[in-house]
């Protein structure tokens, strides 16, 4: 970058807005699993939409490459400036625009973060249901970018399915103002789905219209043992049926996943009487005066693929079974090393899946424990593998990735997805290429480029033009 | 065209696949109320995706002009050929590819007629919400290349929500295989988004798979009486809440739409005891055990906005209260001449616009009677009307442009969207340019330029480039 494009950039910025200091600049160059590592010697902290125009505009004639970030939580390196890109760091576009009670929806500004959107949500009587461990700072643009998912896909939706409109500066500072609140609009093309799930590379957005639900009400929780993944599939279509589409969670854990949390998760418990080889955790949400839980105790009652269950009585109750699911990520890293896919199968499936994906990767490495948990409900596994007890973590990870060619090679086999909700970033760029066809690559390169001709943004990730 | 591309063109499309016959080709050159006609000496029709495929790479060799055709119902004349072109009709590509009951996914071709589409899911035990007057003739392929909307909208959202893989043959001939049935793929840019509501303008949607939904084992049904739109948004708020979220049809009606259905379709009558300046009808949908009656007459009985209601205790009562409903543009038709809208506002807005917008006309056409009515839980308002009791209907609809521009300039300034559900088409096409920015209109272009860079895909359609 010459000094002039350096002070262009600083003064678009405002006087606030850029940073030189490589002690502010270090925590946007790393993310918080140290997976990945980057450099930077700008970075740029902007509060409104005009300074991004004005900044991306800078670039574009300049041909300065700029890296995105909100909170910085993303998990495939996508928010990571690998080769000294200035980062935009959009954290301080953090205001809500505006709210409608009545239209339930919600404007904000990219930087806000996650949690503090459910909440503005909330204090308006209303619901925000996008959910996910990182929600105390990932921020909702970054959500969008990834079109993240969560714990509530079975009912909600992605976070694309949440969004009504948006606002989005393009790469040559141009900005497209799509931030429309409306159910249905038929005017030509649907411009903001290009950018959601984009990752930053063909657009930057800097505020969203968002859906709001009304507030359940109530909710239903229950832990239900199964004998096998195929009964969990079994009862997912029983429990859809007897409360008539209100499932909002259905999430299964190995044996081995409580087993893993009790040991390294203080006051975690099992509340079952005996050990089951898996764990379903179900909720269902809805008004009042559905008799949602005396739903839940009768069709426990009468599944055949049902060995044990409690529904819980209290909140407290709940919430313990949550912190089960909930912790199981953490508990597996204390456990010690582990090899991660985040992959979705068409849900009927997944059982065989299961079973042929882990011999495969047994095949690779004897004694690694499988620890397949997660969003059963929507077909997304984390299909996880913890080193044999004992076993050598480094030659353990050595082997990632030969396991993790061979899941995924699994996956395409049974028309499934190697990245359902972390997105593709740099971690599994090359791995499009074996997975998709050579048409759909070329329309995605096609986009880029007619969306960011001089690849200023983001360059690198999700795909290389 | 050349006699040789004619001669291309028809072995492409198999033996029984193409006419010349101006008595077959007739009924695809005009839509079913005669306000588009076309001209074309060549009729279309393969059964395969290989054969709309080496189609469409003959047409895109030889600048070739195609217009892809399903059912023929749109209301904008996006598929009628008003310049010559080739029809490309898909109606007899008709074959369900394949169901998952478990995963609650249906995968058709794109001829499949609506009616049929839900029909399959039925027959499954499973229901698939896309619901329009149009069904028994519209196919799934022309309801997503339109983005269809229809009465189910509140709960289940548009067309493109409903969608989860899409088989398309791009301009060249190339087949984009995208025909996943995940709910959660993050694995690049969605492209599927690009081809549904782009009118066939980026390419053709030859397949689809479609989310399917447990099938509502019970509805609830009502038909209230309100003082104004205004009490209309805030029953709505208050029935949301009540049922949690389970409303799956708010449908708003005049008192003039009541007395023309009475009045021209045999059979119909008003259930509630006196006239009300507007009316209600209210629908939810969900599992055996909801006591969805008895919670509607709780929210009806202790609402402040509803001065009458009925709540349906037969399905022959139900059908009785749609009927008031779905026959109204039957009824406004055999009123005589009528000027209508196809707008979305912002539901809050909706009392002020109506209120403003009716005002308008009024100045424009003193006399002409509002019969505005719609789906208001969702925005859309399809906002008509009737030539002056004894008027002129010439002289009437000699002001349709003025009487439109006045409308659609007041939707602008609502931040509403001049076509909710039917489209741009041939339509509203310059209107666009009065509406959305240049970066939009660019940005548009910018991706017709891309995907179909020689222009044969529905040409003049939605965007002119």
């Amino acid at each position: 970058m010459t000094p002039e494009t350096l002070a262009r950039l600083k003064a678009a910025a405002g006087s606030n807005g850029f940073s030189e200091d490589p002690t502010e600049i270090a925590p946007h160059l790393e993310e918080w699993r140290s997976k990945y590592k980057g450099r930077s010697a700008l970075l740029l902290k902007p509060v409104t939409t005009a300074q991004v125009s004005a900044i991306l505009a800078i670039c574009n004639e300049t041909s300065t490459a700029i890296v995105p970030q909100g909170g910085n939580t993303g998990l495939v390196g996508a928010q990571i400036p690998f080769d000294g890109e200035v980062v935009l760091s959009l954290a301080r576009m953090n205001k809500t625009r505006s709210i409608d009670k009545a239209a339930h929806t919600l404007t904000v500004e990219a930087g806000v973060v996650l949690a503090k959107v459910q909440k503005a949500a909330d204090d308006a009587g209303l619901y925000f249901p996008l959910s996910l461990a990182a929600e105390g700072s990932a921020t909702i643009g970054g959500n969008l970018s990834t079109n993240a998912g969560g714990v509530a896909v079975l009912r909600y939706g992605m976070a694309r399915d949440l969004v009504l409109g948006l606002e989005v500066v393009l790469a040559d500072g141009r900005v497209l103002d799509l931030l429309r609140t409306l159910r249905k609009d038929n005017t030509g093309y649907d411009l903001k789905q290009l950018f959601i799930g984009a990752e930053g590379t063909l657009g930057v957005i800097t505020a969203a219209s968002l859906k709001l639900f009304p507030k359940p009400a109530q909710l239903a929780t229950a832990l239900v043992a199964v004998a096998s993944p195929d009964a969990a599939v079994k009862l997912l279509a029983e429990m859809q049926e007897h409360a008539g589409g209100l499932i909002s969670a259905f999430e299964i854990m190995p044996h081995i996943g409580i087993e893993l949390v009790t040991a390294h998760i203080p006051g975690a418990r099992d509340p079952l009487s005996r050990p089951s080889p898996w764990y379903v955790l179900v909720e269902a949400a809805g008004a009042a005066q559905f008799p949602l839980t005396s739903i839940f105790e009768a069709a426990l009652a009468q599944s055949a693929h049902v060995t044990d269950a409690v529904v819980a009585s209290s909140g407290t109750q709940r919430e313990a079974l949550w912190a089960l699911r909930e912790s199981m990520s953490e508990a597996q890293k204390r456990e010690g090393a582990s090899i991660k896919h985040d992959v979705s199968i068409p849900v009927s499936t997944i059982p065989v899946f299961l079973e042929k994906a882990t011999a495969a990767v047994l095949k690779i490495l004897p004694g690694a424990r499988a620890v397949s948990f997660g969003h059963i409900g929507d077909g997304n596994i984390h299909f996880n593998f913890s080193v044999p007890r004992g076993g050598d973590p480094d030659a353990f990870l050595s082997r990632w990735e030969e396991v993790q060619r061979a899941v995924h090679d699994l996956v395409h086999e049974f028309h499934g997805s190697i990245s359902a909700e972390h997105g593709i970033g740099v971690q599994k760029r090359d791995q499009l290429a074996l997975y998709k066809s050579a048409a759909e690559l070329d329309v995605m390169r096609a986009l880029k480029r007619t969306l960011d001709p001089r690849n200023i943004l983001n360059p690198g990730k999700v795909i290389a033009v």
